[in-house]
């Protein structure tokens, strides 16, 4: 009895997840008109550097800083994304390198933009930050708000453009995939605002937009949302593939 | 003086290792008719376990066990292959394994087979080993032949299918990049005895064979050698990625 209580919970909640999933981008896209797909054109001998918190990091080296390092990449979207360029562009030298930092908000990553964006001179930039900004307010008691938020990334961002005026930027959506362990209807509407706020600001510098959320939402009508992440933020292999994907998508050879 | 020296060797070695690239598969497919390019149709819960040497461990978590763990698939082309087919199959419920250990020789996957592989129960095993079998005659002093290499695969071969008899098989060429570092003249033609032993003994075993070595011969016409691989046998991370592309083509879903 016990076992079917537990299973009709799971498949209501596992309802409710496809509900919200539907939904929130038609709720998103209906709010704002989102940056046209834009694609980043890919330069002989680029410096790629991929920069966030854990999604990003995913058990990266921190000694190793040479370029292409697979102990240097991690195990998540930047590994990947990493190997299929360098097997797609031989012939253009580029050095990928992945400065994702576990636990980071927006705030984080100006504490240590200098040494580990700034002094790469990296001429491709990705970044994805957002989900501890809210996330902490509700497991740690951080205060930052929506505004913090919005204000520091726009902040870095500027500071970013001022000392490389020339690199070409790439945001990714921060997202959650709600019914999935850590992810729960406490996070709504108020997580949707985050992003919401990227897109926005990805529009504002010109930046290749990653619509993450679609591409979680999608990828949960051939799997469930844990297939492609364990605890709801998380990438399985599975899912940090999917982020590849999407990340690829933005970029042309 | 010197440098334009260093500069005319490196040339010379060039283009003898282009020679060699473009004559030693000529000269094995003169030598041996290959095996039709086979393919392996992947099923609902199939368990794929890499096996080999260092090329297929790749500093994988040895005392990570668990299926489809980014860090138990090390950062090579089993980590790849095994990202690609979970994304593309996400119906499919695929469990993979990488178990390769660096320095392996037949005889050594033959000693921890029980445990690494036939308690495994995988019903897709995939198998990259030889290059330690010929290596180690030159640089430790190992004694064993290609007849060694031979008998001692064809064994394992039988034994693993006595005790899996439905095992789909997926075997690659031994390949060796000439001109890059560990990989010289002294390498042949003994070392194509060893290729030739792999395909031979995929095609009698019903395996799909991956021709490692024609991708790597290809790869050089659009980045040098160590652009592939950083000695001439351990893939960099463009490397890791070709050999996975090269595995993928053997599999369909």
């Amino acid at each position: 009895m016990n076992t079917n209580n537990s299973r009709r919970n799971f498949l209501k909640t596992t309802a409710l997840a496809t509900l919200a999933a539907v939904n929130i981008p038609e709720i998103v896209s209906a709010a704002y008109k989102p940056a046209k797909l834009k694609k980043i054109a890919l330069s002989n001998e680029d410096i790629i550097l991929f920069q966030g918190d854990s999604i990003t990091d995913m058990h990266r080296k921190r000694s190793d800083n040479d370029a292409n390092s697979p102990a240097a990449l991690g195990t998540s979207y930047p590994f990947l994304a990493s190997a299929e360029m360098l097997y797609r562009y031989p012939e253009k030298k580029l050095s990928c390198y992945n400065k994702g930092v576990s636990g980071n908000k927006v705030y984080q990553l100006a504490e240590r933009w200098q040494t580990d964006c700034l002094d790469l001179k990296p001429t491709v930039l990705s970044i994805l930050v957002g989900v501890n900004d809210f996330w902490h307010t509700l497991v740690n008691g951080y205060t930052g708000t929506i505004k913090t938020y919005r204000d520091d990334y726009k902040a870095l961002l500027d500071r970013t453009k001022q000392a490389l005026p020339d690199v070409k930027l790439i945001i990714g959506e921060p997202y959650a995939v709600i019914g999935v362990k850590a992810v729960d209807d406490k996070w709504y509407p108020t997580f949707n605002e985050y992003r919401q706020a990227a897109r926005e600001i990805a529009d504002n510098f010109g930046a290749a937009f990653i619509p993450y959320q679609e591409v979680y939402d999608k990828a949960q009508k051939s799997a469930p949302g844990a297939y492609w992440t364990a605890d709801g933020v998380h990438p399985t292999l599975a899912g940090a593939q999917l982020m590849a994907e999407a990340w690829l998508q933005t970029v042309k050879g």
